[in-house]
């Protein structure tokens, strides 16, 4: 963006004065809507006149004022801040606002939902479960919602897969961690997918995972539109780690930083009660650090947060070692959390290890919590050979995955719920639905499913976390000159 | 906005097809950045050469990269969302963004700064303390930083009303409840606070408080600059209703809501396990339902919330009473959530209590619960006379109020606290610093201070949130025909 | 007790020396067995031949040791310490130990068990009719086993309010607070309740209540035996006051104490953040202390524990206003605990309050949460005007009664379902199953349910927990003399 | 006992009617006072007049009533359960019962008290020692108490290891985790230990810690003696395990139960989310099986609970595998919680850890809990090739260990220190305070230090549980003809 587009007279925006807030203007790129796809019914018939009304309006009890629902030209901003003062990103990029619309595309009651939940478990799953079928029964009166057993896999599995949902079966699930439905990995198989949906005549996918997941409801996305079939697909992204990119933050992250948050307290009881005491505990992470991350700024307790997006090293000048010897000298004790995805490359491998790969075809990753735990019992013993020493190490990964969401994301997973499904009727597809700054939006499915969300350690906001927590950016002596 | 500025083809943004993602491009309104006050020596000496270099760069173990330092054009947008086929925003409003500065316009070796806080508990005050002690210390290395005891009467009170705080002295009290440094409500005299402040020296004053205490801290600053004094006043606000403009929402308030869904939990237990059971929870909220709302939504269990921003009345067609019946004969119980200020004017008053005003010169407010409950089981008792009937009554207000900080918290204390610090060493003054849409950014103390935040109930998301609680609107019998 | 029996040389038992642990033998007065009733079966065929084997020995997975089965002779001391040098109760008191017989004087096959619950809540109740749900099922294979809705009047309710339930129909319960059965007062009609349960053909009857539902079991037991029915019947003490006597404690009470702990928790905060602050809470306990003493025994804050058993005053020497003050004085802060039934002759009462008595003809109970925060207001607006001073209330009742049972609970409420199981299948009737001394007996009904269990004022413990809150005892200035 | 004593006509004592509760007399056999020692100035100096009247009696605000003071014919009973019809434990022994003498055998104003704590952490350590501190200070003006910093080595440790301590210091400790203190293992050597608290004049000793503290508080009880040193020692036993016997349990064992069925929860969860899934919880518990044992009947979610007290094998009839498959094939999931002494002879050793020995020389323990983990996967890859397979293993030890003691250990705590204290002021030493059937008595510490606390499988107790939760007894096939 031009700095000379400012209107203000005086050119730079910082030059405020003391007597009160002051104004400066300046011009805008323009904004692009990036829109999610629709159904071939809903593209075919786009008048008015042949959509179905919304049933919200025949509520009993509530009468939804003319405000109440979002109009086409409703989006919300995905960069909601810049530099106004060097080149912004052009052109700015908005979402549909998601919410309830006036006039239904689908129509309610020959719609058949199918909900499945794939990968690893995630606090508030079972609540976004619920919240669907409660929705799709009480605002649209859909009346046949199933849940599919076990994952992707339960599309072709057997009829007891498929199991029919209604509020009362779903009573209380909000209260639970895990999903009812059973989860699992793998069995993706496209065709034989495709061929269960169309087989049992469901109209709506609603897939909860993780990456994998949402790549394979992209596949199915067009699969469905190869075929020409009318029936939508909405992903939901399932990561504790909140590694998905362009929403907000991913459900169930906050219940899983407060658990984490108690482990930390744990470690840090078990530093503080002994001589040279170093509390461990490692978090959930592969690719990012993000829990490590809140977990550490929550507790202020942490000494040091190694995550995957930053290396380090633990020997020598700038080293862990060396800077955890100063702190226990300072302190007494340290607390370290460790990021599972931290550190990959520093474990030596056995030759299987190198060879080994997962389904995705990548190195396998090795446990660096012991590995950890055995290298600063082994480096203390070599260094300081007559003074205690005591490493507490804590991995509370399935402590944390299975507890159900609190306050915070069981409200988050119930807009999220209610969002999907106002946009299932709406005639969208191939959507997700996610609070983006804020706001809950819709955004391509095939965007989501390749958006990252690494912590951005070029950005402010690490940099300055770095200094709050006052650890070593590990920089090799190299750097330091 | 005029939808005519749409550069796409189709005009109407609604025209995407199902072959996937499609892109719709609208120009935007101009930008305003609404700026932040700045103190005289921060104006005068406006050269770079003049300015103090940010000592974080000398941090012995993280070396700050290029982008680690927020530059003057760095805003944040008040509004990440709206309609682009109607009337924007004209022009649209951004902020500066909080963060660390390059330079700084305050000699930290030669600050004093005060806290105080003001009026009711809230969790995450300590927390707020302790990361404004640690950060002014670790960060800037501000040797002097004082509590004052007792709000904002400590400042012309006795010598042991300022308690010189340091990391130490504030150690664990991001695990307390309430505040270290007691808080008290009025005591507000302009001439002794500042005289008081003068006279200890305080070039930097921290308020923590409601928007009484916001109001308070406008008076100070602009006799502040009344008297040409290079002393910086933050306000950060403090407001468990979360009944604030402009910034996300208050800290605490998650924590609050947390905790107001274990008191639901508890009612809905009562009602369950009665016959023709209704539990009612008062929750804080004396303009703002916002408690109870989110509370009501994360805890899925309330057939009725009620809250100061939507009129109900209780006998008659549309009804309470009327609603409630329904309720309990179909499910056997009901559990109704009312915020504290919902309801006034239906509470009969006695002469006196008409009389009585507030120090605000407001009608005082009368306790909903106790009144709601009183007229639930005479009701009950007049129309079903020979059938069982329990009403239990939770008001947990002072067991919400006085918890720790939860981990969600906690976090958004930290970076609060620490926003508040960057800010003010960058010469600053009149601000409050807060998440809007997402980042933090500073934003005119005084435009805060007048900035309600009610439950917008003619916007969507009221509207949406009724529609899945599924409870009346109340409209009196003349709207529904 | 005869000292003098006492074989040691030295006489007094106290004569120990420093050579290590000595011994004293003294005799000890003879030891009666106070039993329980019989079922008019059991006592018709007493030889073994009759018996049915005890079918857990037939378990597929567990083969019970010849240890297994408690034996005719085993039974449990009432009283497990006494004064050896003093009269000591003469003779000594046991009970029957609970726990499986061998052999059962009721056929399984032919049983047909009710559970019933009344009066209030209590953490645990949902856990025990689990247990004996589960319980009959697996260990003893009764597949009649009936829920009745909402207490006793249940007995003669309609078909739906006797639900039949099965392992798979309570899965879940013992994390529930409340009771899924539903729960009332009153309704106790001693025909329509025998004759209902004749008509429904129930042999066995499971009680779970209060004072009120013991005497009322204790009736049922009487009007069986007049009219010589074979079923039994079995009170469970469902008081979360621990207002019941012979029973170490009532199931739920150590839930009760968690939770009253946080509620004090809360208003020691808040009386720590104001300036002469005072926390009072409420909690439950009518005619007997013990919550509101466990929780400020555990939670340690507390400066003023008042209780039913002991008398207080406000005013004057020794009195309440004077303790308060000089706390506040010393400390800043003080936190008041009060039992629902203490200084109920101090609270004044209108005419009608005076007239009016509940249903059992006492004179109903005014609320001393509220009057005594207002007196305490009064009291401080008339001797310090000009000083500071608040009071936070709270009461906690139906957040503590509400939750489900802690850890310690939930075991406890395991073994106590299972012990009335194995009484119930042995042929024992009209008693209550329950931990004596630590361990489970059973105890004639009747014994229960006019035995009180007040906080013993002369007794070593409550005068040692006194000088452990470091309190008055509140005696009046004549007694100081 | 001979059967024969027995007063009543019928002779069997189970001969009751239902006409009502009946009676049978039988004698006892003699009863014998087990007495701890005392100090030799107690000793030599046994009459009133000499002793020193309990500065109780003369607390501003309480006055102890005549029965205040524990007179020194109070004795609990050792044994509250028996057989009366076949051999009771002849004679039967009883304790002093714990609690305040009206005459003290110690100046409070000449003592001089040390703490000290050893071994790993336990819920409510920090209690046990704040109350320590507050007793003695509160009750008996006891002005110079010292922390003793890093366990029993701290004796003979440097200035700094002796840490002065009084309430305002110890303020709030009793809702912190692990210890102020630090705690180490080893560091016992007898003379250092003995001068260095002789040359900084301690006259008591309290030695908190675990079987092999209790051992070490013995010799320097009999070297004190051997000195003839008028300095007294109490042994407080700590042991999260609950492996002490005689007294009824040890502190934070209930905190650690209730922690322990959350991990529980959290592999129910996660075994319930997956196709064939497996929660492992491995639990403390070296030489006992009581957390596991104790968290198994709360939580009531475990199949199969592995203790020390019982072999088990895993292939073949009767074995893990088979017991396990027919759960899964039942129910679709199952958890397991293994002790961590559990199965140690069934994994395999490699040389070097069968030669390993730990400090006492024994054989080192091998972690169970991955070890199982591993042959559950191997299992059933090879049973069960094409079926899918889950295990999620738990260890949440250092998340047990490290949280503060919940209401009921706080109390427990408490009473725990009040009578360590009461004890010591009366004269007696090498003793262990402890509730004994529910009453807090004093044992001699050298019985307490040999006493085990094995789960009884002999017992009913055991067995009863066995029965409760299903699982199998792993006799080996030929057991089972």
């Amino acid at each position: 963006m031009d700095p000379t587009a400012a209107t203000s007279s005086g050119g730079n925006p910082a030059d405020a004065d003391a007597t009160g807030p002051t104004n400066t203007t300046v011009t805008l790129p323009p904004l692009t809507l990036r829109d999610v796809p629709r159904l071939p019914s809903a593209l075919a018939s786009p008048t008015p006149a042949a959509a179905v009304p919304n049933p919200i309006s025949r509520h009993p009890y509530f009468h939804p004022p003319a405000t109440f629902y979002i109009s086409p030209g409703d989006v919300t901003l995905r960069h909601a801040f810049f530099d106004i003062a060097s080149a912004a990103p052009s052109p700015l990029v908005a979402y549909r606002r998601a919410g309830p619309r006036g006039a239904l595309a689908v129509d309610p009651a020959a719609a058949r939902a199918a909900l499945v939940t794939c990968g690893g478990l995630c606090p508030g799953l079972n609540t976004v479960l619920r919240e669907l079928v409660v929705g799709l029964h009480e605002l649209y009166g859909v009346r046949h919602v199933f849940g599919v057993a076990a994952g992707y896999r339960g599309f072709y599995g057997a009829d007891e897969d498929h199991v029919r949902l209604d509020p009362a079966a779903v009573d209380g699930w909000h209260k639970k961690g895990g999903t009812v439905l059973k989860t699992t990995r793998g069995g993706f198989d496209l065709g034989k997918i495709v061929d269960g949906i169309v087989a049992r005549g469901y109209t709506q996918i609603y897939a909860i995972g993780g990456d994998g997941t949402m790549r394979g409801a992209v596949a199915i996305f067009q699969e469905f539109k190869r075929r020409g079939l009318n029936i939508s697909i909405t992903g939901i992204p399932k990561t504790v780690d909140n590694d998905i990119g362009i929403i907000d933050r991913s459900f169930g992250f906050q219940t899983a930083v407060e658990i984490a948050q108690q482990a930390i307290d744990a470690a840090h009881v078990e530093a503080l009660s002994a001589v040279n005491g170093v509390g461990l505990v490692k978090l959930m992470g592969r690719s990012t650090g993000h829990i490590a991350l809140h977990a550490t700024l929550s507790s202020r307790d942490v000494d040091c947060c190694l995550i995957p997006e930053v290396d380090f090293h633990l020997e020598g000048k700038g080293g862990l070692f060396e800077f955890l010897y100063e702190r226990i000298k300072k302190k007494g004790h340290a607390v370290i959390v460790v990021a599972e995805g931290a550190g990959q490359e520093l474990i030596p491998r056995t030759d299987d290890q190198k060879r080994e790969q997962d389904e995705s075809g990548n190195i396998v990753f090795l446990d660096v919590g012991p590995w950890l735990k055995s290298e600063l019992g082994r480096w203390w013993k070599r260094e300081h050979p007559n003074e205690l020493f005591t490493v507490k190490y804590i991995d509370p990964t399935y402590m944390i995955r299975a507890v159900p969401a609190n306050a915070t994301d069981n409200l988050y997973c119930t807009l999220l719920a209610h969002s999907a499904i106002h946009g299932v009727v709406a005639g969208f597809t191939g959507f997700v639905p996610g609070p983006v700054n804020g706001t809950y939006s819709y955004i391509p499915l095939e965007d989501v499913a390749v958006a990252k969300n690494p912590v951005d350690v070029n950005d402010h906001k690490w940099a300055w976390v770095r200094s709050v927590t006052n650890q070593p950016d590990f920089l090799k002596p190299k750097h330091n000159i």
